[in-house]
């Protein structure tokens, strides 16, 4: 198996301009699909991924939702081994805004160097999610040229919809039960433990989302003539959100930690040996005080606590200038970062609550938009999770590390509560990727490194 | 001279229609002064009032500034009676949004009726301040036409930047003193009493203004990697605002009441004689609860209390759907309405201080377009406030009430520190004309009795 090995990692190390040129292909596709705008993007990105998966050696094509398109494709193994595996990314990206903060138009993808990581390259989605999809076809590209076969089968499912809360994931997956439910579940949507060591994700948060409009004077007001005896929606909004938290960091939402438990003791001391550096993680965007719960590691916070937080705010007059306006509304997003066992519905009940008991006289709340998704965790004892932590070991010269994320991934608590399947979840992002930001990279030895982990991974799984 | 003011006021009534057109003709200017967009259209509006100044019987001119132009007119009377007035109103308007909550466009003027208040003149500026400041230049063109002079000399400026906060006024002023400093001037940027009462204002707040920006990472982070990591610029925004109002609407900026008076006895009992309707003034927009200080009427709320008011706030992601996003940074609009002997730079290096006392670890807060204008305060037993008073209830059949107002109207200070002049503020805007708002209206009664009422005051002030 080895020499075949040698032979797919020598045909991706051949093939190694092409495969950087195809992900630029994919990248210049605008496929925001949080941007009604931009739609006819997403569903030009979806065909991309159709036709690419039919030139490496896949039976695929698009799939129309009531949303954006899923794009399926298949390719069966002649070996006949299990599992057969179902791998999952998704082709949608984050909006760009501010744009004015990208030092390259966004969608222009390029390759460049950086002091700390090398070649990088650089553009939206890079990282999350076309730059990690496309490690995972690479490798089974050099898999078909080298071998002319996959060691075992694969179905390949890319979304959408992940960058927008995935609304046609679960009736996508409950229509479509028999050809997607398969032995295991591959996502490529994290990070490595940091540039020269490779992990497995066994724990994500989940997500709970909702929208907050408070409502005050029937219209907007001059602040000369009402200042003083009208509500002002702004300051009924501060004052709710403000609450959020209290001088600790804990979220005061009722019931909020209910039903988190507390870190299993060998969790946490394989955490503490990982020796993370919450001073340089927070250095590296400016800052030098931890925000969250005060009596938890920065770690503890971010991989295995909830939290609350406010994505956006706005209302009132926000051009230039000023205008004294007493505004008839004020609005903001937030979302919550669960843990295991802690229910969406439950903790978006609570949030209404919450506001209810903070409103200012005249005052009203509205919500919408409200969704959510569960945390997951994985047994970190199962075979495939050993075998490709072994694949990883033998690609970067280095234990795998098993590791948490803050950043919730839905599609793994939809595919074990309706298609009773496993995930194994590695990826090859780094913390200063800057998804969700401006300038978003991927580093060239993610890419690569990615596709050479997978080949060996695929390899693995067969044994 | 009776029967001359009878002549003047059929002049008027003879003229309704061509004044009504004039009117409509200066509010298709769509002269915004905050956005550099509509620059030109500012200029538009300059031009036409000095041609209609022209038209009238000044000698006109417009008159560049570093921001945007003043029009100066004047037109000596032949009977060389004192007082040469100065009457000062503005041409430029508010923005309009948000456009969509418009039922009209608005610069598109029109004639509607409404219930409440029979014909209104519909548009941005037709209350504040065009049809106010044609109500004068109507009454002067009727005196022309009636008798070939003006009882008194009049000079009139017209500024481009009151809704700008008048950046060019002051310097303006210090570099045309001769020709400005006048015995009087008259303001028309005030409202009636009611629909039936005339009034005149005698206590103006004033405004300090300033913009908050609060940083925190030095970029926007995915808030599933440093959610429960990293300070919120947003939770830090809203937590020193919440801050701003204690629980009995007291502000709580260090030092802002030092200065600040009790109402003088006999105002109190004049203000308490005027049957002010909280109730309904608060139900007309939807409320029920006065939001200022406990322990003060709304009257006195409104008319002799300092406010603070958050007029806009914006952060984070706003779009569609939902981005899991801390932003680097979140910014507030603020303004503090002032009343006599308060120092708008003491209230603003007070709200600095204030800020500092709330910021939470790692948020830096930032100012900018810091500026104010102190209150003021007219004697209510002047002659001319008294010759005014007098016109203004021969025309309305009934007393002029005096007044405060909530407003800010800084050319008053201005006229007085620089000109050693006082003002005389009379107007007939109306509490739902729904100025600064969509749907701006402004009572055909106003413009028409408003026009009559000039017409009087400029004889009274003759005699």
């Amino acid at each position: 198996m080895s020499d075949i090995i040698e032979q797919v990692l020598e045909k991706l190390a051949a093939g190694r301009k092409p495969a950087l040129e195809r992900l630029f292909e994919l990248m210049r596709i605008a496929s925001i699909s949080t941007d009604p705008a931009h739609f006819p993007d997403c569903e030009r990105a979806a065909d991309w991924c159709a036709a690419e998966l039919g030139r490496i050696g896949f039976a695929a094509s698009v799939r129309k939702t009531a949303g954006r398109p899923m794009v399926v494709g298949t390719r069966k193994s002649k070996q006949g081994k299990r599992p057969h595996v179902l791998f999952y990314g998704h082709y949608d990206v984050q909006p760009v805004d501010p744009v004015a903060l990208w030092a390259h138009p966004p969608f222009e993808p390029r390759l460049a160097e950086d002091g700390a990581n090398g070649s990088i390259i650089v553009g939206r989605g890079a990282a999350d999610d076309k730059g990690q999809l496309l490690t995972f076809l690479e490798a089974c590209r050099a898999w078909i040229e080298a071998t002319g076969d996959l060691p075992i089968s694969v179905t390949v499912l890319l979304e959408g919809e992940e960058e927008s809360g995935s609304p046609s994931l679960e009736p996508f997956l409950e229509a479509n039960k028999a050809e997607l439910t398969r032995d295991l579940a591959l996502v490529c949507d994290s990070g490595q433990w940091d540039r020269s060591t490779p992990a497995i994700c066994t724990m994500l948060r989940g997500l709970a989302f909702t929208e907050l409009t408070i409502k005050g004077p029937s219209r907007d007001l001059h602040s000369g003539m009402y200042g003083g005896a009208a509500i002002n929606p702004i300051r009924a909004l501060a004052y709710v959100l403000a609450g959020l938290h209290d001088a600790h960091g804990r979220v005061q939402v009722p019931g909020f930690y209910d039903d988190v438990g507390e870190l299993p003791e060998a969790q946490r001391r394989q955490w503490e040996k990982l020796n993370f550096d919450a001073k340089a993680f927070l250095a590296d965007v400016g800052l030098a005080t931890p925000a969250g719960e005060q009596d938890r590691t920065v770690l503890q916070s971010i991989w295995s606590r909830p939290t609350a937080e406010i994505n956006g705010i706005w209302g009132g007059y926000t051009g230039p200038g000023s205008k004294t306006v007493i505004p008839a509304e004020a609005h903001a997003k937030l979302s919550f970062r669960l843990v295991a066992n802690q229910d969406p519905e439950k903790v978006l009940a609570g949030f209404k609550q919450f506001v209810a008991s903070r409103l200012l006289p005249d005052a009203r709340a509205e919500f919408k938009d409200a969704r959510g998704s569960r945390a997951v965790a994985f047994d970190t004892m199962s075979g495939p999770l050993n075998a490709a932590a072994g694949a990883l070991s033998a690609e970067w010269g280095k234990p795998a590390a098993l590791i948490g994320s803050g950043g919730s991934i839905p599609i793994v608590g939809a595919f074990k509560r309706l298609l009773g399947m496993d995930s194994l979840l590695v990826g090859f992002g780094l913390d200063d990727d800057r998804i969700h930001s401006p300038n978003e990279k991927y580093n060239l030895t993610s890419f690569e490194g990615g596709a050479r982990s997978w080949a060996r991974i695929l390899a693995a799984l067969a044994n």
